[in-house]
C-alpha cells in the first residue's frame, strides 16, 4: 500500500494546499466556509471586534536583497491585518532556531524585527525560543501571530468581490518572488531586483479614511487556512 | 575570532536561555521587566483585558505514551492563557511541515488537536502550513498562540510571590518529561510512564470561583520569553 506523504506542493498555495485543507484541516477548524480565504479571522469580545492572522516564515536564503526573514515576518502578519481593515495592535513572535546559528544572524534579524514594528506602531508583547539539533531545521523559522483592531461596520472579504469590480494594484508584481529566487538561484540581473515587502497600514488607513467603496483587500500569502 | 553561535541549551530554559533574552530578545520587545517571567501578555482594547501567549512545539517524538505533539500545542498555550487566570477565548495554529511526513501522522496530529480544543472550549480561528524540502525540519513543528479574556481585578504573576507563601501543586511531578525521554531513548518501566499534559482550565476556573488569595499560577514552559 502506498502511503501518502506531504508535498512541497501541499504548501504552495495551489491545488494541493487547497485540497490539504478541505481534508484535513477544515475540520479541525469544525467550521468555515472555504469560499471566504481572507487574510486573517474576525472575532468579537464584549464587542470589540478584533482580527487575528497568523504565519510562519521559513523563507531561503534569510537575508535576500531589500530585506530579511525577520522584516518580512513583521511586514507579512501585519499586512494581513491591514486587509481586514485592522489597525495592528499586537504581535508576537516565536523563534525555531538550528543549533549552530551564528547569533549575529540572530541579532541583525532580531534588530530588523524591532525596527519594522517600531515603523508600524505595532507592540512586540510576547515571544518563544526553541532550538532543535543541528540538521533539524534550516538555520531558523519565525512565526509571528497577529491581533488588530476593525473599526466598526467595516468588513472587508473575498466573498464581497463581484463580477465587474475594478482592482487596484499598489505595486509593481513580482519583486519580492524575484529577488529571493535571484538571491537563491545566484541569478543576476543588469538591474538588481530588490524585495518590495514593507508594512502597508499606512497605506491602508489613506485608503479607509477616504472612505470609499473597497470591499476586498488582499495580501498574497501563501499557506493561509481559510479564516472566517 | 571566534563565532558566537546557537547552542541547544540557549533554549533549555537555562542560565543560556536568560542571557539570550537579555542581550538579544529584549531590546527588540523595547520594553518588559526581566522580573516578571509570566506564561503570557497582558494587554487591553476598549478596555477589555486580553492575555496573549504564544509557543512552537518541536517535541520528538511527535507521538509519545500518552499523548502526541497536537494535544501538547493545544494544552500548553491554553494552559499559558489559564495561567494568567484567563478563560481562553481563541489559538491560532501554524504547521511547519517536513516534505515526506506520512499523511496519515499529520491526520492524527490535527484530530489529536480539534478533540483537545473541544474539551476546553477554545475556538481555532486561523492556521497556516508551510513545506520545507526533507531534511530542513523535523517532521513537524507546531506554533499555537492564544488569546484569552482576563476577569476584571484578578492580576497573577511572579512578581506576587513572597518569601513564605504556600505552593500548590496540581500533580506528580516530572510525568511528562518522563514520558518523552523514555519514548525518545527506549527506556522501559515495569510500570509505563505516560504524559499527564492536559488543559487546565476547568481546574483553574475552579480555584478562581473560590475566591482564594492565590497570586502566582504557572505552569512550565521552556522557552517563554518574559512577558508582561
Amino acid at each position: 500500500m502506498k502511503v501518502e506523504r506531504i508535498l512541497l506542493d501541499h504548501g504552495s498555495g495551489g491545488k494541493l494546499s487547497h485540497e490539504l485543507v478541505q481534508t484535513c484541516f477544515l475540520p479541525l477548524l469544525g467550521k468555515g466556509d472555504p469560499h471566504q480565504l481572507n487574510d486573517s479571522a474576525s472575532v468579537h469580545v464584549d464587542q470589540v471586534g478584533l482580527a487575528i492572522t497568523t504565519d510562519s516564515f521559513v523563507v531561503d536564503p534569510i537575508f535576500f536583497p531589500g530585506g530579511d526573514i525577520g522584516h518580512l515576518a513583521v511586514c507579512g502578519t501585519v499586512n494581513d491585518l491591514c486587509m481586514a481593515g485592522a489597525r495592528p495592535l499586537w504581535l508576537t513572535t516565536a523563534f525555531i532556531l538550528e543549533e549552530g546559528l551564528p547569533l549575529e544572524d540572530l541579532r541583525r534579524i532580531v534588530e530588523s524585527m524591532g525596527r519594522t514594528a517600531r515603523k508600524v506602531g505595532v507592540d512586540l508583547v510576547a515571544g518563544d525560543t526553541k532550538v532543535v539539533p543541528k540538521g533539524k531545521a534550516d538555520k531558523l523559522f519565525i512565526n509571528t501571530t497577529g491581533v488588530g483592531a476593525v473599526r466598526k461596520g467595516r468588513t472587508f472579504g473575498g466573498q464581497f468581490a463581484r463580477p465587474g469590480d475594478q482592482i487596484l494594484i499598489s505595486g509593481t508584481l513580482g519583486d519580492h518572488g524575484v529577488a529571493i529566487l535571484s538571491a537563491r538561484e545566484g541569478l543576476a540581473f543588469e538591474t538588481p531586483i530588490l524585495s518590495d515587502s514593507t508594512p502597508l497600514w499606512d497605506l491602508t488607513k489613506t485608503i479607509l479614511d477616504t472612505g470609499a467603496d473597497i470591499r476586498v483587500m488582499r495580501d498574497p500569502t501563501r499557506g493561509d487556512w481559510p479564516q472566517h
